[in-house]
């Protein structure tokens, strides 16, 4: 059954007669087509008992036939209201029942109240969201082989950045090294701004790349991914330069422990906070569990933010199919942070990783 | 009289106890500390008559403070519920009424329903959107100062790029070498993705740059911006390789005698409607008005997504200090794509662009 169809099903089980789509990345993941259209907007409206169609910029237009889209392409111009011009396309479809779904979660107050004004007869009871999170949660064969090639320009990426790590060398340099690496290669866009942290900066989990120096004795923190065609990668390392203090040896071999034993034990049946717990279990029995302040792992897929997310309260069980990272970390406020990540996906009898660069400590200069 | 108190003052005008800030661009603009939390919650609350708070992520709450924000900063972990938090934070305020201002534009109907089910016995009546824009429409001179330095680096980014354009050298390799030249100085942040576009694939205005080569006698479309704390810059220029054909070199000058002739008109007193029909005429006169497909710019600043947009039906009167975009485009499809593109502020005799890099076409190979 087509996605179309499992939405169309939906919306049959559910009385409506119509879905507005206005999350992009679902577009995306229906059509083929990508565009953030940031202000300007961008909607696909799928009928449960018709053809849908995509309403969007005049700009976007051609971009959205080129993808293969086969349903008719509304554009609209910068200076025309598109609420109305949408409302209008819906009623020329003469429904008789106007109960739409829409996705909470990508739909903002203000735009809502548009809709409501120009489909002043309508009524927005159902969430169509958590369906399409459900429809996303498996990913296919085709999904973990864009995931696999995703990954293994992660992994190209290590390989360029560790060269690029020298005592006397900025953050920056080491981001910019390997982005120009993979931009020269075709990959043009990463899933995230590049991390790279040296030392006590490393212990600032949402940290950004700085000018900072990296020095003699430090470990140095990674975590990037690349995108392709449309799935993303996302992985961690962490590497040694000269010969770090014991204190940042022992919280990366506390880490890269909790990170081997939970992806060991990531397997059907398990459930996330379980697997959650795996790894939080290493960190604090070596008693730096105050210092592991996030959870174990998030969704991903086409995104970062996907389902399912890897931590306690989640009663999800795992299956085959789902995507999501694995990434223990130790944060000593002005010491050093340590973060190991493979992101997998699920298979019958365990997982398997999107990257493939070696966990253990690398000594890069 | 300081944002805050700006804030405040508004909240008191429109009977409202406090403010519900959930867009990141507004929390830096008032605190300069900006992250973009996805699916966590990042929410500053402005009191009427006491001092804000802000609530983020656990993960957050250094990088907050760091900034230098004096209010209280509260952090929740990822298995907690920051909504049951935020309430309770509010409730501990023990306000006489509960009448919340949130901003419409920035908050999911999703995140709505859950700020209505732990806020139960509040009202959410006033949109503080507007006001937030109307604030940030006028620029003051620091601001100003640093859409400057952003300006320069994108000069910087020209310069590097205009030099990396070759005969067979992919689009995608001119963005590579310019980041990776801005990325060594230390800039790490592009404000979008850097666009290369060659020849015909330069007609299609919201596309991507791509593996495509460059080949001789093309105009190569070239449009970026990068980042200063926190301030963009955005702009485009369109070079020569070899010896263009002459419908190429037709639309180019139609297209910078529109670009001069709105960035010479552009001064208080004139409409943002008035000046999109300056530079329309000059393309419509010379016959390419179904070729100029969007507005003639939009505002900019914190991001290229703000106050004034210039297009027709927007009759707001510039004023000193506005910043926006002046950035006509011909897009003929299949034959070539022009856009020469400068951001200016009003000044209060006329304006001042941003970017300095010539608009005479430049043969670069």
């Amino acid at each position: 059954m087509s996605k179309i169809e499992q939405i169309q099903n939906w919306l049959s089980d559910n009385h409506n007669s119509a879905a507005l789509i206005t999350d992009p990345k679902t577009i995306q993941y229906l059509t083929g087509f990508y565009s953030d259209p940031v202000e300007r907007v961008l909607m696909m409206v799928v009928f449960r008992d018709s053809d849908p169609f995509i309403f969007g910029p005049a700009l976007e237009v051609e971009a959205i036939k080129d993808t293969g889209f086969t349903g008719p392409v509304y554009g609209y111009l910068d200076h025309e209201n598109p609420w109305k011009m949408i409302a209008d396309q819906i009623d020329s479809r003469k429904l008789n029942e106007k109960d739409f779904a829409i996705e909470k979660t990508a739909l903002t107050v203000d735009r809502f109240e548009q809709l409501k004004k120009v489909l002043s007869t309508a009524s927005f009871t159902n969430d169509i969201t958590p369906f399409i999170e459900k429809m996303r949660l498996i990913k296919s064969d085709d999904e973990i082989e864009k995931l696999n090639v995703a990954g293994e320009w992660a992994d190209f990426a290590f390989k360029v950045g560790f060269e690029a790590v020298k005592k006397g060398v900025p953050e920056s340099a080491v981001a910019a090294e390997l982005e120009y690496a993979l931009k020269k290669k075709g990959i043009m866009e990463m899933s995230f701004d590049t991390l790279i942290q040296a030392g006590a900066h490393a212990a600032e989990p949402h940290g950004a790349t700085s000018g900072n120096l990296i020095s003699d004795n430090q470990l140095v923190l990674f975590d990037l991914g690349t995108v392709w065609e449309g799935y993303i990668s996302d992985a961690s390392r962490t590497v040694a330069v000269g010969k770090p203090d014991d204190k940042s040896m022992d919280i990366y071999n506390v880490c890269l422990e909790a990170q081997l034993t939970a992806q060991d034990a990531a397997k059907p049946g398990i459930t996330a906070a379980e697997l959650d717990k795996v790894a939080r279990d290493v960190i604090d029995k070596a008693g730096y569990g105050e210092y592991f302040i996030h959870r174990l792992g998030h969704g991903m897929g086409m995104s970062e933010h996907e389902f399912p997310s890897i931590m306690e309260g989640n009663d999800m069980v795992l299956q085959t199919g789902m995507c999501f990272s694995i990434e223990p970390g130790i944060y000593i406020p002005n010491v050093a942070g340590v973060r190991i990540e493979d992101c997998v996906h699920i298979t019958d009898s365990g997982c398997e990783p999107f990257t493939h660069t070696t966990k253990e400590l690398q000594y890069v200069d």
